[in-house]
């Protein structure tokens, strides 16, 4: 049983126009909705793996019923808990006359301090039976930058692997807090530490107390840094498609893979392989493992011995 | 009491991001929602004028509740009828840098005739007390384009007095069924009779049956064909604003002047009136009486004795 905690969950919304305009007037084409978040995307590759989840997080407003009945129309378990405001939206208006996206994201609800107390007594009653924990995507309005932190902390205290994928001060609050995992992609991990090489901005995480931390480069693959050493892994070609959700693809490979034990460079190729399957469907937490295990023999894996790794 | 009648009945919702820019992903700086759709701004209008009112139409899915929790708020009596697919959005993304505003309209649930069935059902309860029915906007998909005719003879059949607001079709067919106003703007009667001249295009409703046909002209102001003689009235001055709603405002005048027995001349000037005041508001269905009552007086109505008016 692997847990996901998606703080700010959407409802993913997409529009097809014929052409986008600004300053005109659009006849909605073609409507869908589905559950959306980084840690929802997370859990749905995880049950494409065959794990088991349960995706926690907070909903509510008119929002809410859809993200959750979508949930339960994907078969993705969920412990979700009400909070006053309504769950985002985020619309992405596609433009059929060039596949162009064009996204507007809500802010989401305030989450209080009582709803993060009731989040952690929820994953505290969960834990002893879990085998990992992902806490994926950034905070909502009005959390504090230490609730993250907290559920690492919660974890650790269960002696659950656990996984952080999120931005500022809440990830330098989580690598503080001794998280086994965070998964920054480049442009976040610098910003965040304020310097410009990947490297040096992974290592000054691990000194803050992430035990490993695993860097998305984008197109270029991916680059782990861990107690065991340092590997970067490219997939064997350049793919054009959908990069929303790859990156949590990769966060699913990698908790996969520690919780099977499996050694980083596995770990490292499984991820980069998820992260391209993922990048060939329209839909962010689907992949189609047929991709994935034709990719994973082609992905190379290299170890690295010294820093400037974001050459 | 006046009944309004919104075939499609939308969730209005306004984005305003710091720019719009196609391609790219958008903070939503602000979220507003309201009930929207014609019938309901009409409704919006005519309570300001002091009419009691009862909001007519469908709604259903995720988008109900809000829409019904918004009239509420607003103090619209409504009484809608639960259909399966959800309530129509309409997003307006307003551009902060220059103040545009980006339309992305859903199409709307099907409604099927048992609900259309439903509607004149309850209509049928109410009329003996009324004594006017508005019938505002499109149809929603799957209707019958002679929906709007069937409300017409009902309300006809009770000795209330209607007016239709709509386009294609269901106009034509709502003028076949002796409408006593009918409403278009002068773009959609164009496009419905398949002419070039307003005056030519209400003629051809009025033989067709339609007993009065009133046509807004944008900030050119309205005409007006009537058994009584014909009328155009101007705005004082071009007024920059929201057009949004301006000619639920009129429809709001015509009904309330039609209610009253005022004469043709005044009813038009009030129409205008109203009007102009909406367009000071940013949001429809939303006019403030002391504007309203600054622009009665400066509305310049002419009555005309021969074709050619859509000069």
């Amino acid at each position: 049983m692997i847990l996901t905690v998606t703080p700010n969950i959407a409802l993913d919304i997409t529009y097809r126009v014929d052409q986008l305009t600004p300053g005109s007037s659009h006849r909605v084409r073609r409507v869908e909705e589905r559950a959306g978040g980084k840690g929802v995307n997370v859990a749905g590759v995880l049950r494409a793996l065959g794990h088991d989840t349960v995706v926690l997080g907070f909903v509510g407003g008119a929002t809410a019923g859809t993200v959750t009945s979508d949930l339960a129309r994907g078969g993705l378990a969920h412990e979700l808990i009400a909070v006053e405001g309504p769950t985002r939206r985020s619309i992405a208006v596609v433009d059929s006359s060039n596949g162009e996206a064009t996204l507007f994201n809500e802010a989401g609800p305030r989450v209080p301090a009582t709803s993060w107390d009731d989040l952690e007594t929820r994953l505290a009653a969960r834990l002893p039976r879990a085998t990992a924990l992902v806490v994926s995507g950034s905070l909502p309005p009005g959390s504090d930058d230490a609730a993250c932190a907290r559920l690492v902390r919660l974890a650790a205290a269960h002696r659950v692997t656990v996984l952080v994928d999120t931005v500022g001060p809440a990830l330098l609050q989580a690598a503080a807090a001794g998280a086994d995992i965070v998964k920054p992609n480049a442009g976040e991990l610098l910003d965040t530490i304020g310097v410009s090489d990947v490297a040096a901005a992974a290592t000054e995480l691990r000194r803050r107390g992430a035990k490993a931390v695993v860097v998305s480069l984008g197109a270029a693959g991916m680059a782990a840094f861990t107690p065991e050493g340092s590997w970067r892994a490219a997939p064997p070609t350049r793919l054009a498609g959908n990069p929303t959700g790859s990156g949590d693809a990769a966060a699913a490979a990698l908790i996969a893979g520690a919780v099977a034990g499996a050694p980083w460079p596995d770990r490292l190729r499984d991820a980069v392989a998820l992260s391209a399957a993922a990048v060939l469907q329209p839909t962010a937490g689907i992949v189609d493992l047929r991709d994935y295990h034709r990719f994973a023999p082609q992905i190379l894996v290299e170890e690295r011995h010294a820093l400037g790794l974001d050459r």
